[in-house]
């Protein structure tokens, strides 16, 4: 078991634990101090047959009343709507201001826990307890809620801290395939912004890695949460560093809205980096030899670099109409030859097409 | 003009000024850096009549580009869907994260539009322009934020503070007798809650207040606004001591909700603390006298006492499913013989029923 701390302005305010199996949630539970609480435990279709069982029997012993609250696995459910039937089901069970909620799931049902959670009686307690590898090493630190309205992602949101991050490394054993690759995508990315050790780590561990060899993931989703946890503890509400994080979100966040969600979020964000890598490449800040082995590890994981089927016209409307503007201009993490990451807003609409044009012209590679 | 200044842990947050007119709004615009930012005036279709142009020409001058959404008065428009209608609004007008919102108008404008900028891309700033006297007074101030979700007050929400509460006595002039009586309420219960002295020169000053002379009202504001101040101040998230500004509120929101707002907010606080006062004389704490003068200054006032056509269990059923519970407690906000309010976790169902019967029987008295 690993365990971390998560500060603001020197405050602590919630643990990362990072455990093989569930043995040490009860523990981690009885920190909160809801043994006269409510909690309700949030969670998708698909995670309740494998998790939910298990993980209410082990809250049921550290609360007043355990209750759960099931709504249909896939981002088609990450919706106000869902989220009011949510309302409705707590306020129908008398849920007060102490009680808590736990988010049992990936990153839909923990963005859309965290959201009724910061805004059910003006915000109330909430823990996430991630179970696919994108939501351990990303979306469940840091505190980013929200749900898509209509057609755009994540417009609607708040920043609501969790109390606890509970991440078990059983729970990635029975992820598909594709899942699983998923989170690397996300992973490669802290490589690539923050750490090049890290990155030169993750290809040589490769084999293990793919393998899930369970002492070689929970080495890297530690590592990986450390960068996670750096940034946003440096940048709580995204006013300046964090934006690093969104290597390969610019473009990747548009490839993933014109699929139409087919594709996984970080088999997007591997798009997008290959797409930003070339963009530093263009702009003389990687070489080519750089750009290269960038894209050879992530296809060596076994993610895409390209997509099949979209215009570079369309990926450059939809980066743009993207939230991560600032007076109409695209914020664009580009790479530089130390291997960090940086902030660019000089970026021209001519640049952005050539760069998306790279992603979509060898669609055989994807 | 007065002006006076929020700070939460001793770090100044946003000013509260204090105007006869307009007039100073364009420099109090001028320290929100908002020259190359768009501006969204949110209002409703009464207060659009009186006072939008105005706003909106001085606004313009000090922004990029100002817009307005307008929303049908009422407190039936307190819903998601108008937040849904205005998400949308700026959606389709690109409205970035550094980009503001104004709420002009009165409590219900302030909670919605507040709400919005809570939850739009996580979180936009927003100002008060509060044109009643309860938004002046009350609800422009502390950051609460948020709107009626189906058949539930204000269950839905979020703390977020505004960056500026800009009051206009002017405004008050336009309200009429019922809605400015009604923000009196309040103001009689800051003066029973935390300053004796400020409940006697309400008194004394009856009849300024109630003709509306400028000077009388913008000094009763003022000394309303600093106690509002003081305790949201000391506890911005309602962990404490702010639960004391809901003196009244626990049975007058239960009033409010079964009169199907046919009264207003602060007519229901009125009768309310009637119902408190009377339980702090049962409970020994205020003499008869007391109690006596707090119902005669009330009345005194234009206020009620009392309502016609409510069952008191119906009062009691409805306060007890309240968000102001604590383990399915009501936390009732009592007068002690100091003049202070103090909070009562101990008050059984049949002292409620009895106070809510108080408040009934005598129905010629409203």
């Amino acid at each position: 078991m690993q365990k971390m701390m998560i500060h603001y302005n020197d405050v602590p305010i919630y643990p990362i634990v990072l455990s093989e199996n569930f043995d040490a949630l009860g523990e981690a539970l009885d920190d909160l101090m809801i043994k006269d609480r409510k909690v309700c435990i949030v969670t998708d279709s698909h995670v309740a047959d494998f998790y939910l069982e298990q993980v209410e029997h082990i809250v049921k012993e550290h609360c007043a009343a355990a209750s759960h609250f099931i709504f249909p696995a896939g981002e088609e459910s990450k919706t106000l709507t869902t989220v009011e039937n949510l309302y409705e089901f707590l306020i129908q069970n008398k849920f007060e201001r102490k009680d808590m909620l736990v988010a049992l799931g990936g990153g839909v049902v923990g963005d859309l826990t965290g959201f009724t959670a910061a805004t059910y009686l003006r915000g109330i307690r909430f823990i996430q307890i991630p179970t696919s590898l994108l939501a351990q090493v990303d979306s469940s630190i840091g505190g980013k809620t929200g749900v898509d309205f209509r057609a755009y992602k994540n417009m609607v949101g708040a920043f609501h801290q969790p109390k606890l991050v509970y991440s078990c490394a059983e729970t990635l054993k029975t992820l598909t395939s594709q899942q699983y690759i998923s989170g690397l995508g996300e992973i490669i990315k802290h490589g690539l912004i923050k750490d090049a050790a890290y990155y030169e780590w993750l290809k040589a561990h490769k084999e293990a890695i793919l393998a899930r060899d369970t002492q070689t993931v929970i080495d890297m989703i530690a590592v990986s949460c450390h960068i996670k946890k750096e940034v946003v503890e440096n940048d709580p509400e995204e006013a300046g560093e964090r934006a690093l994080l969104n290597f390969g979100h610019t473009l990747g966040h548009a490839v993933e809205k014109l699929m139409n969600f087919t594709m996984l979020h970080g088999e997007c964000v591997a798009v997008g980096m290959h797409a930003a890598a070339w963009l530093s490449m263009e702009k003389g800040m990687l070489t080519e030899a750089a750009y290269k082995d960038i894209t050879d590890t992530i296809v060596s994981f076994g993610l895409p670099v390209s997509v099949k089927g979209l215009e570079p016209e369309q990926i450059v409307a939809v980066s743009k109409s993207d939230k991560k503007m600032d007076k109409g201009r695209v914020k664009f993490i580009l790479l530089d030859p130390e291997g960090h990451a940086v902030i660019d807003r000089s970026i021209r609409d001519e640049q952005l097409l050539a760069a998306a044009s790279v992603i979509v012209r060898n669609g055989e590679q994807s």
